[in-house]
């Protein structure tokens, strides 16, 4: 925590926090945001842009059934371009008026609207790896792939490389929608592209039940990314919720270095459970959070941040004394350098990261106290919304509100 | 839940819903509110006005440690006229703009400061029961009465019958603070002045420890506040929390029409636990929602619904099959009829209830589908924030917002 003092950014990079302007600096151009706190930019490790239309509604199944009950129908609209301009425009609105500045983005399986989605996100500034859902077992028809593989790797083709900020993400939905071959067509698409992965894992109960039982022959759930060579290694790996994970597939996680994408508001509201984020953190995992949306009701990673606290409150004080909960400065770590990782060099202000912020103004929550920075910034992770944001950066570059 | 109606009050009275006006009431001024939700107005049945000024800070303790270190300090300062002043008028203005119509409210122990806090409501046109708080033991010296009971009597004939909707209640901290002598004299002035009573119940595994330490006489916490004539029958009671009710303090409630009011955020913020609030409502005990700033955060009683739905969901996953999770239909009941029922016909649109009224617009929050209304409330209920509402009536009078 650095009070009045002067944030340097050259080239898109951090050069650091001084209290006065190096020499070296003096020609750079100054913005003043006197009385605002400014911090790294917060990033969203798993969130499915399809469902921000329906978010805070129909949660009211646990996750096999929500799927097929509400989010597979609302997804089979992304055939159509003209919904998908419409519902996609909300979600990156939000997302660019929000406090996140990076995020890792499900689509559906609709190629070309996942690259509407894209091209739309491209826009904004934001940094963002986004994918096209692969699906080719357990599904309704109209969002059954035939080709998923090979419309995945036109995919690819089309979409690397054409974006400054914006890149595709392998996205096999999860193991019980993508059989074994699609998936082994997967592991050598990652092979060919070199591109990172995101999937889901041990969410729910029903799930790795069925997981069992579509593929016998695997280890644990994690152990089937993993035998397809989708589960972090060389591969940049996120795998969202590990609300269930086995004592072995924790051990997988860590060997391998897979991301996990903590999404506390999702696993409450459709009733998964909690993830135990301390023995994640003990381990030396890493973990970032996840917005979830729809599962999640919010967008925002503040919200995700204070979920994170309470829900590790409750897991404490129901599952086991031994699991510290969060504090406030933990979940602020999760949200920003915790997921940040995920990204490279982001989500601290230290030479080289990169530039990353947001400011953020308290003027709207008044108080009659002498807070300290930490105190404020606590304030502001549970009060504040988007008429508190000032400004953002990514990469150096100003997105507008 | 009615599409395209009329609804009607006079004299502060609701008078129904209809489809046409009916003639007795076509002289009446009638107000355009096209595309927006009317709803009953929100009410609060347990909030700290004093501790409004440092929510969502310092919640790393459970619930003695956390009064001791945060709560007892921040109520001292309510000595003062000139700090009540600033951060009750912090308070007042929040409740103001925010959906909810009636409030159960803690002051602190000042008897001048409360009413300050009285006169600062009273401006509003909120209604609101307001409590001069007791404590004459186990308590900071500074914050500890001597004549406590004297005090409360001044105070209960200063302020009776001197507000149009803003009234004192009876405000035994809990049993903790308050000595069997304080409690006995307490019940006289509830016998002499008939006023509603309201306080903590089975918040906390410690604090329970400690009342059944400080009064071994009682069968249970709840016993206590009974044996003085302070747990309902003819006294209007209501009591914050119940986590940890024992079968036979349950029994009692149920006995003697007690409210409780269920905090849902306080008991995750402080690490409480989660209330049963699905047996409750089996039982047929009434129940309502606090917000309990500053154990929790949100003065919303929105968030406060959406605290209560996503708690039971926990309590159902981790704790008992058997407690199905909380609708949100059952949620935004507690929160208008639920609570309302504590401040008599209230938090209905029914012939002869107090006209309480929220008009609120999701125009902020676009989406490509055809919603019902109930989608359109239940996003509200998770989405709406104060940019939201366009209006608030309490008994039929307009609220400045």
């Amino acid at each position: 925590m650095y009070p009045d003092s002067y944030l340097v950014s050259t080239e898109g990079k951090c050069r650091g926090v001084f209290t006065e302007i190096p020499k070296q600096y003096h020609s750079l151009l100054v913005r003043n945001y006197e009385g605002c706190l400014i911090i790294p930019g917060l990033s969203d490790l798993h969130v499915h842009a399809p469902q921000f239309s329906y978010r805070a509604l129909g949660m009211d199944r646990e996750l096999l059934a929500w799927l097929n009950r509400y989010t597979f129908p609302e997804e089979a609209k992304f055939s159509s371009s003209s919904y998908a301009d419409e519902a996609y425009g909300y979600f990156v609105d939000a997302l660019r008026r929000s406090a996140t500045t990076r995020a890792c983005i499900f689509g559906t399986v609709h190629r070309k609207t996942v690259e509407m989605l894209m091209d739309k996100l491209d826009q904004t500034g934001l940094f963002a790896l986004v994918g096209k859902v692969n699906m080719d077992r357990e599904v309704r028809e109209d969002l059954l792939e035939k080709n998923s593989a090979e419309e995945t790797e036109t995919w690819l083709k089309r979409t690397m490389g054409k974006y400054k900020t914006v890149k595709p993400i392998l996205t096999p939905r999860f193991v019980p929608t993508c059989s074994d071959g699609l998936l082994e067509k997967l592991g050598e698409l990652q092979r060919a592209y070199q591109v990172p992965v995101q999937s889901h894992l041990s969410e729910n109960p029903d799930e790795i039940e069925l997981v069992h039982r579509l593929c016998p022959w695997s280890d644990f759930y994690g152990d089937v990314y993993d035998h397809f060579g989708l589960f972090g290694g060389e591969v940049k790996t996120v795998m969202a919720h590990c609300v269930y994970s086995t004592d072995a597939e924790v051990e997988r996680i860590k060997e391998r270095g897979v991301f996990v994408a903590h999404c506390p508001q999702s696993n409450t509201n459709i009733a998964s459970g909690i993830a135990p984020i301390r023995k994640y953190l003990r381990k030396g995992i890493y973990v970032g959070l996840g917005s979830d949306v729809a599962g999640g009701a919010h967008l925002s990673i503040f919200r995700a941040m204070t979920d994170a606290i309470q829900v590790s409150k409750l897991y404490w004080r129901l599952l086991d004394p031994e699991a510290a909960p969060l504090s406030a400065a933990e979940a602020f770590y999760l949200g920003t350098a915790g997921g940040g990782a995920f990204f490279g060099k982001v989500g601290r202000f230290e030479e080289g990261y990169d530039f990353d912020a947001v400011i953020l103004s308290d003027q709207r929550l008044p108080h009659p106290h002498q807070l300290s920075i930490e105190e404020r910034l606590e304030r502001l992770i549970y009060l504040s919304d988007d008429r508190d944001i000032r400004a953002k950066y990514v990469c150096g570059r100003e997105i507008e509100l």
